[in-house]
């Protein structure tokens, strides 16, 4: 595929309208071909307007037409999947082998959302048969299905460039729910946002939807972000990315005459407790593993296990001597952007200002835009004492919290602000300890793990990657898995109607086979 | 019951510390015994502390043991419901037997919940098993659950002084999710609001929980309202009532440093659709039954009909005369307090100013607190040239609007904004108006109803009481019906756990006997 760097809009390529930017490649330090264009208001305008007529259409299709249409963008990611882990590798200074099985992961989530589909379950049909006979009043008939919301306009991470970006989960859920999607493509990888932007277009085309379905815009700074959320088609808005870009275009969204519903998945620091008896049985394995999990994707992840508390005693020495052995391992490596690298510069030293202790560290940096390992240290008293200790470094830095006793374990769970996932090291003897922590750490977080690492993220139907503020901006929602979608859809009554005009998921014979709520009970 | 006019807190009662207020009657224009405390913000926050800390046991209490708590509250509403119905009547003009029919409705509101409690499907259970041969990764166990989001400021609407109030849907929905309740008792019914308050009181304590389950605050103006919604340990909001007093409280929650879910219930015209084949057919029929239901409550009700709207032709002079001849049946009625009547009398007024004709009215007022029953007119022109038009009168006003053409009719229906519900009437001979409408109806409005009368309102699984804003701030929930419990949970995932340390709906083997989710199958 040739890069052109225009815009996607209404099946067609869009030229500059508001200057152009080069990609840059951190490893090199060098900017890559071609031009990628940049667009302002109108085309947002555009490619709202074409979205908001794409609706009717779009969020009727069948469900079979509409998984055909997710599977097929599903082959085209794997069609390209070299091609595109080559140029998102050149763009993030990422290894393209990751990409190669990003790439195919994400193919696999659009699958994913397209048995959904089929299952047709998310429509989560009911249906409350009229009761002619009840007394006082009768019953009238009423049927229920999720429609979808509208035009969504969704923020491409930075960190994931293909499972978090143009055709990443996000876009899977929405397509799925039956909303047209105008995506705004993160700066750090234009040419991976163009790929996978060009590959979503021909399936629209290829599928014979509405042109309005999909459009990609990308802009200098925030203007072309502010006239998305600020846009009255746009019906619902998702980003992924840091709290102070999240919370401004959240708190922009609630502005609006309307307020339409923004998810925004932020930050998160995931703290580990490891408790005694895992502490002595198997300290070294979990310091090991602490700093493999954690340097994944140069510490860019969001479940980076950032924060590792444990009470100091048998095993906690060991623990620390082999993050410190396996941290040594650690090449400096290019991060996604040298705006990244020095906010990740920046924070590491602010930990460091704030008591932290040096244990270890990488190899030297190679230049300015690497991001070196550390690991660092702070006692439970400096973690309660600063807030943000329990904040989140974003990069390549880990940080130890040596407790003095379990009731300060307590203490310091209940510190935390909302998180994405909490990590519990336990074995049977730590039972009692991990009975009193379980419920600290549902109340602050979307998922617990046990006696593992959350890294890699599975997606599927149990999947939460959600979690109390600021984790995300809504804890009632997840970002992945299966339940995705439920960001994007809205419950409508259809009370008294004749079959012929009802939906065909809620009609009489039940013609879609669907698992359907009848008077209260799943019956299909 | 002597009402004694306390807060309720902590299972005991609470003298004012901002004053006190008395009850008005509507009806006479007089105060009635006996004085009702006023709290503030100290009140707010010992009420937040003790459901901070009921949450943690209150929301594992057992399926069976938080139904029969929702079941005991059902039976002392139903103990109570003369004494209530009497004083209900007394604190709004309304006559007793409707409140004793809605006491006896909202105690069968708090019975479906204990159902869907017992049923256990609200929790969502999901379950993906381990796949530790999976290529070319293993997949770890993932279990995911719903669980409480925490403590629930409720604002108790005025409207409806049991079944939107105190002993509400809201407030079932909230227990039933397992959250504990602080309600801001409306200054309306405060005598309505301590029977209500005093009985869940009861229910806590002969249940053996926590006895920060259950708060009933109440103040002087808007303090204690802000004081809740700003409180940190609040977790999510809901409200019904006005477009002004609901966003002044959304937006309000969205500044906080933390932001929390909040669902307000607004402003719905319920626009109803009267095709041609229908109008000639039953003009008349449909022109009374608009009246009818329109005057329901004195017209302040949230499903009030109150825009119907006809293409002139065979039949509309027959449902206008009809709906003159009905309208002039209807007496004077109390309003709800004097300011709704002012508001009232004022926004009729509005639409007058802006063209609407007055086609007829009921009796003439008996004195200044009472509203008189309006019947105007507009054209389609008028209807598309004034937003103003468009939007609610809270009262028993009805606009008729003529229009001109099936186009018009379409064009109008694009103007409405957000609606908790339409109606639309229709013949066999209108269905391919009725299928051009329907998606347009669709977009703009959580419940479409056919060939009747959104009242009385069902309480079912397949109720949607939302709509696109501005008739609720989030389209996604519903405030009525069993979907209502869905605005108070979230999802958590556990990973990898050992089964002992599980939550009973996610153990092995399946304790609860409920449906899960298994591999993305539905299973029991």
């Amino acid at each position: 595929m040739t890069l052109t760097g225009d815009l996607l809009i209404g099946g067609g390529r869009v030229p500059a309208t508001a200057g152009t930017m080069k990609a840059f490649n951190p490893a090199t330090g060098e900017f890559i071909e071609p031009e990628f264009a940049f667009g302002g208001p109108a085309e947002v305008d555009r490619a709202l307007r074409l979205a908001d007529e794409a609706y009717d259409s779009y969020s009727r299709t069948g469900l079979e037409e509409r998984a055909l249409f997710l599977e097929l963008i599903a082959d085209k990611l794997e069609a390209v999947k070299d091609e595109l882990a080559a140029r998102t590798s050149l763009e993030t200074g990422l290894p393209a082998a990751q990409f190669e099985g990003e790439a195919v992961r994400t193919a696999g989530v659009f699958r994913k959302f397209a048995a959904v589909v089929r299952q047709g379950r998310f429509l989560q049909a009911a249906i409350d048969p009229a009761q002619p006979d009840r007394q006082p009043t009768p019953r009238m008939d009423h049927r229920l299905q999720k429609v979808a919301l509208g035009p969504v306009a969704i923020f491409g991470a930075s960190n994931f460039p293909i499972s978090y970006s143009v055709a990443g989960g996000d876009t899977a859920s929405a397509l799925a729910a039956g909303c047209p999607v105008v995506l705004k493509a993160h700066n750090a990888h234009p040419g991976a946002s163009e790929i996978e932007g060009r590959i979503i277009q021909e399936a629209v085309a290829e599928s014979g939807l509405h042109p309005g379905v999909f459009a990609l815009v990308r802009g200098p700074g925030n203007e072309i972000g502010e006239a998305l959320v600020d846009h009255p088609l746009v019906k619902a808005v998702t980003f992924t990315g840091s709290e102070a870009g999240g919370m401004a275009l959240y708190r922009r969204a609630q502005q609006r005459p309307d307020p339409i519903p923004v998810f925004t998945e932020m930050t998160s620091v995931n703290p580990t407790f490891v408790l005694p008896a895992a502490l002595a049985a198997r300290g070294a394995e979990i310091g090991t593993g602490l700093v493999q999990r954690g340097m994944y994707n140069v510490g860019q992840a969001c479940l980076k296990p950032a924060v590792l508390l444990a009470v100091e005693g048998p095993g906690y020495a060991e623990l620390r001597e082999a993050a410190v052995t396996e941290v040594a391992k650690w090449d400096a490596r290019p991060m996604l952007t040298p705006g990244i690298h020095d906010a990740y510069t920046r924070n590491a030293q602010r930990h460091q200002d704030n008591g932290a202790v040096r244990l270890g560290e990488g190899t030297a940096p190679e230049d300015g835009a690497y991001g070196q390992a550390l690991l660092l240290e702070v006692t439970g008293e400096q973690l309660l004492a600063e807030p943000t200790l329990r904040e989140e470094v974003f990069g390549p830095t880990l940080l130890l919290v040596k407790l003095s006793s379990s009731e300060q374990l307590l203490e310091a769970a209940r510190a935390f602000r909302g998180q994405l996932s909490a990590t519990l090291h336990a074995d049977a003897a730590d039972r009692t300890t991990a009975e009193a922590l379980l419920p600290v750490l549902e109340r602050r977080t979307g998922r617990i793990v046990f006696n593992a690492f959350s890294i890699p993220q599975e997606v599927s139907y149990a999947t939460t990657h959600g979690g109390p503020f600021p984790a995300t901006s809504d804890s009632r929602f997840t970002s992945v898995g299966m339940g995705a979608i439920e960001r994007f859809i809205r419950p409508v009554t259809y009370q008294n109607f004749p079959d012929e005009l009802l939906p065909q998921a809620l009609r009489d014979g039940n013609p879609l086979g669907l698992w359907r709520l009848v008077d209260g009970e799943l019956a299909r």
